[in-house]
């Protein structure tokens, strides 16, 4: 009989879903909006509806012997997604016990980084890794921290917060409601108020003066870096210094063996990875000079998070 | 029968040992010289011939029943001594090793904040806490990460080095050969340097200005603050407030319940505690604050690093 676990990636905008067995083979996947309910019972309902519904393209015999979650402020400890600010539902929700009302089964729910972070060590670059750190970066910067083989998830459940460490003094509004996060550097939006600030005090030779703020996007400035435009290069080697540089802070904490970047940025390649390694081992205490990979997650082309939701529970169950 | 654990503080001038029992009493304590030697194996002759004489004043029947060892750049894993800039054997030494040839025990071997965490856990203030972090403040400025019940060791055995991460860029030259890191400015020479620093901008009003950089120490600085010397006062303020900054950083990574402050500053009371605290809770996020208490370490009167050292093997035994 073929087991599952149901992996569910909600997001801002949409939920992701499906149906992961043990080896990180993902079946009858789904996506649903997330953004179109304004209250979590409703959307909850229409989770369940849907998930009903692609359970039946599952084949064979089969048995669901739980569901993992990762969501935004999603807290390990209590099963509750916490005043999220990209979400309409605010407050306090205990949203594993809602899900529970619908599936007697063991429900687990983390924020989407540590999600990530687990799918990295159960299906891919991390595997057999003890202490590694995932950060992922797409319109924020999320993390997950791994010692020595389990998930870092701290006293309150929301440890791995480095897209809101402080980089620069006073620096860029945050979301969050503080200044200078890493977020807000370290980032697709982050590396394109970079280019703007370059722009701003020196745009000579720059393609990239021919777009809006709410034109550019950063595929467009790799895709500028890619042809040699001055300000694109220079905006990925400032984000690079910035991500190494925070590393270096990070290496000191755990000691991890390796450090992998997912999503968005992460896919620029040399552009991203080569100046964040370079500032890494400049910043890095001696100790722990040339020990540290930077690697791009293996899990890239799937569906990282909905697998690493799904990870919660069977690490669980290895338990 | 009474059971003893060997504890042994390795410091740059003296090696602190005692006999240390399950509830935390350290019995038949004493020092030798480290500096002493050139190199480890006559210091370590020396060492165990001490023990010996140290061993023969414990009463009553007793069972020795590991040896625990607290050492700079000391590492958990493979047990050695390596690099360590303030002890005068250089290289790598396999220092458990050695001890094991005198005596057939387990022998665990750590950093000194690592040790220091440890007894805090087992004996001290952080009992019942799963995740804290200890900040040794004296010389330099060590630390130790506790993450679920368990120290942070990380990849390479040498995680939790606080005291090297960068908080000014180009900043202070430290003895790592790193520029900046966070210990030269929090540490009893760091506030020294600090207070030199701010004589040189605006002495008015201090009695500093009579010391030279050779004869200023912490607790004068600390005396001067308590009569309201207003350079001292200032001095204990930039310190709390580098300390604290840096300490959301590491809230972000572990989420910690307490941080505890142990050494030579940290008996400065409210004079480094009030703007440590202050600052971390301005810069923290806001999903840490008011969460993280700062604490002095309950150890302080007692020997927090023999205990600690101790608790290495304790702990072991109780897995």
């Amino acid at each position: 009989m073929n087991e599952y676990v149901i992996g569910i990636d909600i997001g801002g905008t949409f939920t992701k879903m499906g149906f992961v067995n043990r080896d990180g083979n993902c079946f009858a996947e789904s996506v649903t909006p997330t953004d179109a309910y304004d209250n979590v019972e409703d959307y909850l309902a229409n989770l369940v509806k849907e998930l009903k519904k692609s359970e039946d393209q599952l084949e064979g015999s089969y048995k669901i012997v739980g569901i993992g979650i990762g969501a935004p402020n999603g807290n390990y400890h209590k099963g509750t997604i916490e005043n999220a600010t990209n979400l309409k539902w605010r407050g306090v929700i205990n949203f594993t016990d809602m899900v529970k009302e619908h599936y007697n089964l063991p429900v687990k729910l983390t924020n989407d980084a540590n999600a990530a972070a687990l799918g990295e060590m159960v299906y891919g670059g991390a595997q057999g890794m003890k202490d590694f750190i995932m950060i992922t970066l797409g319109t924020g910067l999320g993390s997950g921290i791994v010692v020595n083989g389990d998930l870092v998830y701290g006293h309150d459940g929301f440890a791995g917060e480095l897209g809101h460490v402080n980089v620069v003094e006073n620096g860029r509004k945050c979301g969050c409601g503080n200044l200078g996060c890493l977020e807000t550097y370290v980032s697709a939006p982050g590396i394109k108020r970079t280019v703007f600030e370059l722009l701003a005090s020196d745009s000579k030779g720059s393609d990239l003066v021919n777009y809006s703020f709410d034109e550019l996007d950063s595929e467009m400035i790799y895709n500028a870096a890619v042809k040699n435009d001055p300000v694109a290069l220079k905006a990925f080697e400032v984000t690079g210094r910035i991500l190494g540089r925070k590393l270096a802070d990070s290496v000191a904490h755990t000691s991890p063996e390796a450090v992998f970047l997912l999503g968005g940025l992460s896919k620029s390649g040399d552009y991203i990875f080569k100046p964040t390694k370079k500032y890494m081992e400049e910043s890095v205490m001696g100790t722990f000079k040339n020990k540290v990979k930077i690697l791009p997650s293996q899990l890239t082309d799937k569906n990282a998070a909905v697998m690493g939701s799904s990870a919660l529970i069977w690490k669980e169950l290895d338990k």
